[in-house]
């Protein structure tokens, strides 16, 4: 079985986008504020945007089962107040859960979070108890940065997250750190936000020592940990100045990373440096780069054709990180394919 | 011959930060601002410092010249206005000046510039003309976020910076794109703030047209070009989905990536991915990680063991990436070294 630990409902029926506009310009116009109600999406419109899509993809490149949160660069944390996120997650994490009744061979949901700059992150318990709860959601997709590029959040590992992480904690759920748009004119959002918010990420969680006050905790780093494994011995180095503990045993049992990495010799890197087990399949597919190579003639995103490829692999090697490690990282998902008998 | 590219004036005598500090106090305080003609060092301090240093590792380790520059993290833009910026960019430079004078077969200089957030680039003018004439500096370093980890500053394709463009061309001297100490407490400085520079540097360069309006203008990336290389498929994804030429002739005839890559896995990606003519020997010695890898013995920042480990280089790449390469992207480099009949 090949999980696909990262996907994001990219190809969502336009309805959504227009609410999604409407709410924004309601922000400054109360006249212009649409009701939750206003946005309908049929089941039929669901299925279309699924089958045609992801589903197609999915069955023509051989993965059965894909994680499925809302679209990230969609989340825009940085847009209106907290009332403004929390409407928006509940009606993408709506969404996705649809999806997933839809699909349920396919899709499995993972939520969003009504985060807002300069709020608590507490506040975001509610939704994310809701999808846990009554959606099934694995794993929640939690925003380093809910100001867009600004950066004005505490590190991950400041105490103004552990409501959050407790929630993780007692539900077994891992979260995926994962910036939204960049408003940020610096910063390209799929070239440069997300890749820079992986690899900032993860030198926070070097700084500090998250994982003695949570040894549960586990976040998933996308995009194939962002600059980290290309340059392990410089994080290594890291660490060892802060007199931390050997990348092993500070942060892998905690930290692990998606193979959502373009070409094959990155995920030779990648399959390479980092211990097997930290190593998820993914694919971000349908995502930031949807072109196809002509170095290839494959899609840049058919990442299973690297893992295929990485000929360092063994046959278990490769299981573990199609299906195995997955499994052990989002306890959730592996309980609700048990259930299925697989 | 083995040139390193990338050289910081780290171990400037203690003087040095104690006149920063006066400087720095200096900015609120009228009374305690130093005078210039207060900071004293003499040649025997300076040669004490780099041949207990930088010096011993060179002969250690087998590199024969460095481009030599004053320190990245000490160069702090954000601080103070363009006159504060402006004294201590001449104070660095002089000094590294004078370590070139002390030991001419050794270090040649490359400035810094005296940026400062919000002030137009073009004031740099007199600085780096004074470096180039006066000092023979072979190279500037450009800051493309003089703000310390808020980039408020325009992309580094954007027209403000075109008058310090014009100069380097009409120099033929390259830029290494590198930033300071982050004052953002989100970026740690070297494990974050600098890996997301050079990747954010990339992608910009991506998102522009620069070279069509400076064909010959150069940009050496360090740190083995941040996060690019590793995701190299990510990136030629991303500007074929902008509609730009393949990466090779977009921007690879201007666009360098130094060798900064502190393991051997990241320095074999680097090699195997890059073509060999953008590609500079660089350590960044004494810099960002000083320790001793456990797994080799060796120091992380020897990179000139990670160029021989390369299996899959010939001696003649070798030689293009540890001379040929830097000859020819600085040809003040060149003319200089000729000039010694070298």
């Amino acid at each position: 079985m090949i999980i696909d630990v990262h996907g994001h409902y990219t190809t969502a029926p336009k309805a959504l986008e227009a609410w999604r506009n409407r709410q924004i310009a309601g922000i400054k116009d109360a006249v212009a504020r649409p009701r939750v109600s206003d946005l309908k999406i049929s089941d039929d419109e669901i299925r279309e945007t699924i089958e045609s899509n992801q589903l197609k993809q999915m069955k023509a490149r051989g993965s059965d089962l894909t994680i499925f949160s809302p679209r990230a660069s969609f989340m825009a944390h940085h847009i209106g107040d907290f009332q403004v996120s929390s409407t928006w997650a509940a009606i993408c994490n709506e969404l996705c859960f649809r999806v997933s009744q839809l699909f349920p061979d396919h899709f499995i949901p993972a939520a969003m979070l009504p985060q807002s700059p300069g709020v608590a992150p507490e506040t975001c318990i509610p939704e994310l108890e809701k999808c846990v709860e009554q959606y099934g959601a694995v794993a929640i997709n939690l925003n380093p940065d809910p100001s867009g590029g600004h950066w004005t959040s505490p590190a991950l590992t400041d105490r103004q997250w552990y409501p959050i992480y407790d929630r993780m904690v007692a539900y077994d759920i891992p979260a995926m750190i994962h910036v939204s748009t960049s408003c940020n004119a610096s910063f390209h959002t799929t070239g440069a936000h997300y890749i820079n918010a992986d690899t900032t990420a993860f030198m926070q969680l070097i700084q500090g020592d998250l994982f003695k006050d949570f040894p549960t905790l586990r976040f998933v780093i996308p995009h194939g940990g962002g600059a980290a494994p290309y340059h392990w011995g410089r994080y290594r180095g890291l660490a060892q100045e802060l007199k931390k503990p050997l990348l092993r045993d500070h942060l892998l049992n905690n930290v692990f990373f998606d193979t959502c990495v373009y070409h094959q010799p990155g995920i030779d890197l990648l399959t390479g440096v980092v211990p097997i087990e930290n190593i998820l399949f993914a694919s971000e597919m349908i995502g930031a780069v949807r072109g196809v190579d002509p170095e290839t003639g494959h899609n840049y995103d058919d990442t299973k054709r690297y893992v295929e490829g990485a000929t360092r692999l063994t046959p278990e090697q490769r299981r573990q990180i199609y299906e195995g490690n997955a499994r052990r990282v989002y306890p959730r998902l592996d309980a609700a394919l048990k259930k299925r008998g697989k």
